[in-house]
């Protein structure tokens, strides 16, 4: 029904990152822009994606200039999207996107805001 | 090969944490004590883990002092660790654990530095 799809990692340099995360973890990864979160995304094959800033304004270049670099967020697969933000908000949880929004390859997603869970990003997303 | 296990999220207080994570994600968690790492675990069958210390001594409770509740690591699962663990030391990446060590559900478990990933606990476990 639900499991973890990715881990979302922030980066400040996408290029010193990849060369450490490919050495690690020994896979190549898929790179894609998405641009409405102003990121741009390389995914690992076994779920690590790293996460590096497009833009001053991206949500990215606060968190590393809040958080620094490392985990951003956690993402959910899920079978319907629809069904899981109206069974959160009919239980009062706070999202960040009460409707879904377009997020890498081609998912539909959405934010829960970190108030709702003690302090972790948790993205849910649904695969076409 | 390798792919997610499980995210490892700290939290203070862990009957009020599994309060809201019940809610989330609509699960009920295995719950089990690691007396090597002095926390109590509660495992969630879409892949959440909550830390709770056991003692002030707890690495988790270190983890909060310092940067507060939320997600403190990620876990690969993978066949054979102490192949893996042979080609990180070859490559040079800095290991907390050298050698395999006891985790949660009689896994065995190292981890890797936050320094060799950029900021980031990464975990490898092997299952049983």
């Amino acid at each position: 029904m639900r499991h973890l799809d990715h881990v979302g990692v922030a980066v400040p340099d996408l290029d010193a990152a990849l060369k450490l995360w490919k050495a690690l973890l020994g896979e190549e990864p898929v790179i894609e822009d998405v641009e409405g979160q102003k990121v741009r995304t390389a995914t690992f094959p076994s779920g690590i994606e790293l996460l590096a800033p497009l833009s001053a304004a991206s949500p990215i270049s606060r968190f590393l200039d809040k958080r620094g670099a490392g985990i951003h967020h956690v993402t959910l697969r899920v079978q319907d999207l629809d069904a899981e933000l109206k069974r959160l908000k009919d239980a009062g949880v706070r999202l960040i996107n009460e409707e879904p929004v377009p997020g890498a390859g081609g998912c539909r997603i959405a934010f829960v805001h970190p108030k709702a869970t003690g302090g972790v990003l948790l993205e849910l997303a649904e695969h076409e």
